[in-house]
């Protein structure tokens, strides 16, 4: 085979066939199609497109182009989570131990911050001590102690996917529905569970814009991972603003301990409820969405989620205490108030450009090698829909007191939109309709 | 600046600016952008095309990314010829001395033979002692003395095209009008030439393999060239079978000769009349294309045009006794004849079989680096179009006593077709017209 002959196909808009398509990512991993041939590649699918059966073929041949985690050791129905990306995300910190105090067996391989997408690995650390880094058996004995684990992916997890994404970044190759689809599933069935639910962000923060786009993503990756003999459902959820009020490492691990206490804030409890009802089901542990919410809230109401936190926190050497005493998590000293300027009503909050002034007070990573605040942040008071005084506060940032924090505060305030009482003509009904968390749910 | 911007822009269909083409060639050929990006991009420009104006923006970056030729000391007009390549092409050896013998001043820089198709240095060379590195004053002052000049291009004309030409390639990205244009006439403006003929080959043995991508491709490069201020015309030439009778360095030089001598093949003679007379046109020399063809047929009768080609082979080392003794020229040992298996008509001699099996017995590159046999070689005795008898010779192969004869021998054979009189029904009437060598004059 030559690759210059598969790009002559694919650019003529020709199907590639599986043993092509696998012949090409191990001779891309081996070194033996070079990077130029394999950008021209992506950029002839990139137009002409790959079928169902080719993103799938695409797909197995980047799972199986490392280690794969073997998790039938383990009982039962096996489930895990995706996020294709967010600000403010901090779902998996609730839900793992929530659905696991349920009954769920998740071994969950997670990732890193870049940009303004927080990493649940960056945000665990915020519990002093939290080793993420564990070995296969590690993680297998912890799953069956006590039925969750958070871990780093292995170094040979996915090199194909790994190698390709940073192909892609360098090349404008990245918005592809296969190419997306391929790299997060490839990952998921080289992650080994049986169950999968996707949680598709849409919105201003998310790399989604439009309902149309999410729905083609879930749709994609549900096809992909049917056909791989997994079970799949996607939940698609709205990032036209950050989820819940807190955006930074220790702000958003506080945010989620309060969720599993009851006391979060609306939006991300019904994420939490929305995904894991939905694990449940699919791990065959809840017959309907009502009896997993039942479910659910029992185990909310009577603590043991917040405890399946606290178990899981230590079980990989992280410090329990701070479970129950979240307030003891070291922030940065500063605080700086963004105030409304008119009576009014929140009508946008740019989520990305929250997600960049958290980035912009040391919370983020704009290179992979950068290192990471876990003290700083954003704290949004309101969200769109809220209706404001003037003067009222709108937004606390916490950072340093250093002149990064000038530029966070110009940006959120830039960020946080504001429809004043003169614009809405004198009415008294609120011009925004803010969307609901869970816009829908594909299976 | 950033090339993943300008990828994005190009993805979408939106044309680049001058300053960003000019910056992206700038900073491939300094490195700054990778051939990965460059390729991407590549395929990007295949899909969705240059306008004009890109591509006269890109033709002339790549035309300034190194050295240019400066002939503005020389007098008059000076004209250039290309061919975009065939079979047999020994054109510019015939034509270029027969212009410059009718008063035209022709200051040629030419390339070497890869694939199936020949090189004119490559055939000059048969000219013992022939040399095709002249310094840039030896260039001038040989084109001042005698009024042409056949060189190696300098090695710093165009890097930028020889390094996208190579990622061309290598990632399926040659066929694309914009950038075969660009490559070509970038080249032919670096030269300094203030008139440029072009012979776009077209048929079975040329990259062009309809007329209207024949068309097309002259139309662009005419296009382009007007813009750059150059005196532009296009002659689109049958490629359906090798041009004349000889393919291979040697014989293509003798049957060159035979050309000036009055004694060369009717389409050899014909294409050199189609340019000849438009490069006197474009260089003032002639009114009109009659009086153009009336002076060349003068200087050929005279044998002026002969000897202007021993001046040049004398001028640049060579041993003008081979102008007036070609059959000196060491021919390889071994002959092999193939004979028509039926009567009939000959209906196609497939012109890059041809071109392979020339290059089977040595007389071609497989690679740049490779030596080439200037012994070897194909006389066809037959064009389309020719009837034969059974056992009659229909081409004889030149080459040596190893096992490589009998591989181009078997090639010959399947590329010459034979329409028996079976085929014909009984019909007494040539089933074949064969296309003529000038298939249109563009301008």
């Amino acid at each position: 085979m030559r690759i210059t002959d598969l790009i002559e196909k694919k650019k003529h808009g020709l199907p590639l066939a599986e043993e092509e398509i696998g012949w090409m990512i191990s001779s891309y991993v081996d070194g033996s199609i070079t990077d130029y041939q394999m950008s021209a590649m992506l950029m002839a699918i990139w137009f002409s497109g790959m079928n169902e059966t080719e993103t799938l073929c695409l797909t197995q041949a980047m799972e199986h182009s490392g280690d794969t985690v073997d998790l039938s050791s383990l009982p039962g129905i096996k489930s895990d989570k995706h996020s294709s990306g967010g600000v403010g995300d901090k779902t998996s910190i609730a839900l793992i131990p929530w659905v696991a105090s349920c009954g769920a067996v998740v071994a969950k391989m997670s990732g890193r911050g870049l940009g303004f997408t927080g990493g649940t690995l960056d945000k665990l650390e915020s519990f002093t001590g939290f080793r993420t880094a564990l070995s296969n058996e590690e993680f297998l004995t912890q799953v069956k102690n006590i039925g969750c684990a958070i871990a780093a992916q292995s170094e040979n997890l996915t090199p194909a996917d790994k190698k390709l994404y940073a192909l892609r970044d360098a090349t404008a190759t990245v918005d592809n529905l296969s190419l997306i689809s391929s790299s997060i599933m490839s990952k998921k069935l080289a992650s080994g569970a049986d169950a999968i639910v996707l949680d598709v962000t849409c919105g201003r923060g998310a790399f989604m814009r439009t309902l149309d786009d999410a729905r083609a993503l879930a749709k994609t990756m549900i096809r992909i991972g049917k056909r791989a003999g997994r079970r799949m459902c996607a939940v698609i959820s709205n990032m036209d603003e950050p989820l819940g009020h807190a955006v930074g490492n220790i702000l958003e691990v506080q945010e989620a301990i309060a969720v599993l206490r009851g006391e979060g804030p609306a939006d991300v409890e019904e994420i939490c409820y929305a995904l894991g009802s939905r694990m449940l089901m699919l791990s065959d542990l809840a017959g309907s969405e009502d009896e997993a919410r039942d479910m659910m809230r029992r185990h909310l109401a009577d603590g043991s989620a917040l405890r399946k936190l606290a178990q899981l926190v230590e079980a990989q050497g992280g410090d329990p205490q701070l479970v129950w005493h979240p307030e003891r998590m070291p922030l940065a000293e500063r605080r700086e108030e963004i105030t409304a300027e008119t009576d009014g009503i929140i009508s946008a909050i740019q989520c990305d450009e929250i997600g960049n002034a958290s980035m912009i007070l040391g919370g983020g990573r704009l290179r992979k090698e950068d290192d990471i605040d876990l003290s700083v942040g954003v704290i949004l008071e309101k969200k769109i829909g809220s209706k404001v005084v003037k003067g009222e506060r709108v937004a606390t940032l916490i950072g340093h007191n250093d002149e990064r924090m000038d530029t966070a505060v110009s940006r959120v305030r830039e960020a946080v939109l504001i429809v004043s009482a003169d614009d809405a003509h004198g009415q008294d009904v609120p011009l925004v309709k803010p969307r609901p968390v869970v816009l829908e749910v594909l299976e």
